[in-house]
């Protein structure tokens, strides 16, 4: 059984097949947010604290922490920067974190400050990405994510881009790096853009499942983009990934519809034992709050009828 | 392709693996609601013509259509209450129908009247029940949902389920009815009473469409029975039998999650042509509506940031 071990200095998280889905927290990233990222170049953290402690309260496994204020001169501005932003957040919460920057001395700079086992945020099947970022990993002894592009780019062919996760995997092996610490994002494509894209996924995260044995992650929101009503998108999504092997995501852990769908499935992954986080969460919800409308025709508890045909068809 | 053809008068309807999800309305069923068994018995249909209008217009692709109201003399009382409330239905709506009963003559009542090509609701794998609905089926050239109890009742042992159904599918055989004329129902069992039930119904519809080439169908609210917030679970467990290859389900189409639910999965699985049907109806939707609410924290627009990530890492 697969299992990458993430942790911060007092909590340990198991991501894997048998385990409640990951939810990793993207909110602390500069990358379209000017105002988080204008705050951030001055020293000032209040975002960055307000969204650590929001996100981990809205159930966040682990958050994302990205400190990618600028395209000038990132090398040297970036690392300083993303130590900080990692301090601030480990010494506030402590759920694992992940280290998200495409600036390799940044990444280095964290992973020498990051406490417990960070996820490294990423490598991709680039030589020069390859070559730069596994070496820290084996060093550090930590899991990573891989993308599954390389220099061609992103391709729109699910088996270009399986080939890619698996040339990552086996270059991992040359440095000693096990399959359960890649974590292989298939990278998802805008459903309103290709629409197969979802069709795509699933196939992709079964033969990750069962080829590579590795966990995967995606941006999940990447799905819905363009579309009206994307968090109605984004929570049929969560359920379907995770049905096909999906085991963790980077997502906003402060959107309830999402949030609820990935309880839900773990519920029915049987990944929530005795339903317990379901009903401890949902235990004093009212039909008519979350807005969820319920329409006048349908009598409480008429939902349980199918329950009474079960039993009929059984006694019978 | 397996492709279940089902009928109104003026309208045709095909279950399929590469169509839209059929959400068979569960409405119109006296089981459980004592109110409407009352008005039925005395000849009073306005619940009836409400629930059939406010299904369709909620969405639903077919009514299911059940007229049992009591349980005494039912062989007698049955058959003529079916053919009026039916044919009060088909006079109503243009949507297939479903003829639901466990009285064999209700049911074949219930089929001289019915226009187009209805479904009947259901044979099981139990001896009397094949040799009498099955010739009804091939009589009358209808499509059949069967299912996968027998004399023995319902096995706790997916197994087991599946050799019913495949015994129903080759029973329909020696009857000249092929296959695609059968929509078979695994059981659904509640999640709170087994933790496995949701991963035992995703391996069995894997099953039945990829071994007996089957359409499928549950009374979907069953898996949510005994917990709280039904809805929830069931807007969670959508998309994962959708995902898994399941193809209609007996449910309550006014209830806005479930539907919301339904149309994401064919979006993403590829059955909503363009995303057409989705933009449709939600390209009006505010956030704050439908409840959904949004915490102070993320921007609009934040959800397209991953989008952002997946270029740049493209473009690296």
């Amino acid at each position: 059984m697969t299992r990458t071990i993430v942790a911060s200095a007092t909590r340990e998280i198991i991501i894997g097949f048998d385990q409640p889905f990951c939810v990793i927290g993207e909110r602390i990233n500069p990358t379209g947010r000017k105002k988080l990222a204008a705050e951030m170049i001055e020293g000032n953290f209040e975002t960055v604290i307000k969204d650590a402690l929001e996100q981990v309260a809205a159930g966040a496994t682990m958050l994302d922490v990205n400190a990618g204020v600028t395209a000038v001169n990132p090398n040297e501005t970036e690392p300083p920067l993303l130590v900080k932003t990692l301090e601030i957040v480990q010494g506030l919460v402590d759920v694992p974190l992940s280290i998200d920057s495409s600036v390799t001395a940044a990444i280095e700079a964290g992973l020498r400050v990051a406490k417990g086992r960070p996820l490294v945020n990423s490598v991709t099947g680039e030589e020069d990405k390859l070559e730069a970022i596994l070496p820290l990993c084996k060093k550090y002894d930590v899991p990573v994510v891989a993308i599954s592009n390389d220099e061609t780019g992103i391709s729109e062919d699910p088996d270009v881009r399986f080939a890619v996760a698996k040339k990552i995997v086996e270059r991992a092996a040359d440095y000693g790096i096990k399959p359960h610490d890649i974590v292989v994002d298939p990278l998802v494509m805008p459903i309103g853009a290709m629409g197969t894209a979802g069709q795509q996924v699933f196939a992709l995260l079964r033969r990750l499942r069962e080829e590579l044995k590795v966990n995967t992650t995606c941006g999940l929101s990447n799905i819905s983009f363009g579309l009206p009503h994307r968090h109605g998108i984004n929570a049929g999504f969560i359920p379907m990934v995770i049905g096909a092997g999906m085991t963790s995501a980077i997502m906003n852990p402060c959107r309830p519809q999402e949030m609820e769908a990935v309880r839900a499935a773990n519920v029915l992954n049987g990944t929530d034992p005795n339903c317990s986080h379901w009903i401890m969460t949902y235990r004093d919800h009212k039909p008519a709050e979350g807005g969820h409308a319920v329409t006048a025709a349908a009598p409480a508890g008429s939902g349980g009828r199918r329950g009474g045909r079960a039993a009929r068809a059984g006694a019978r």
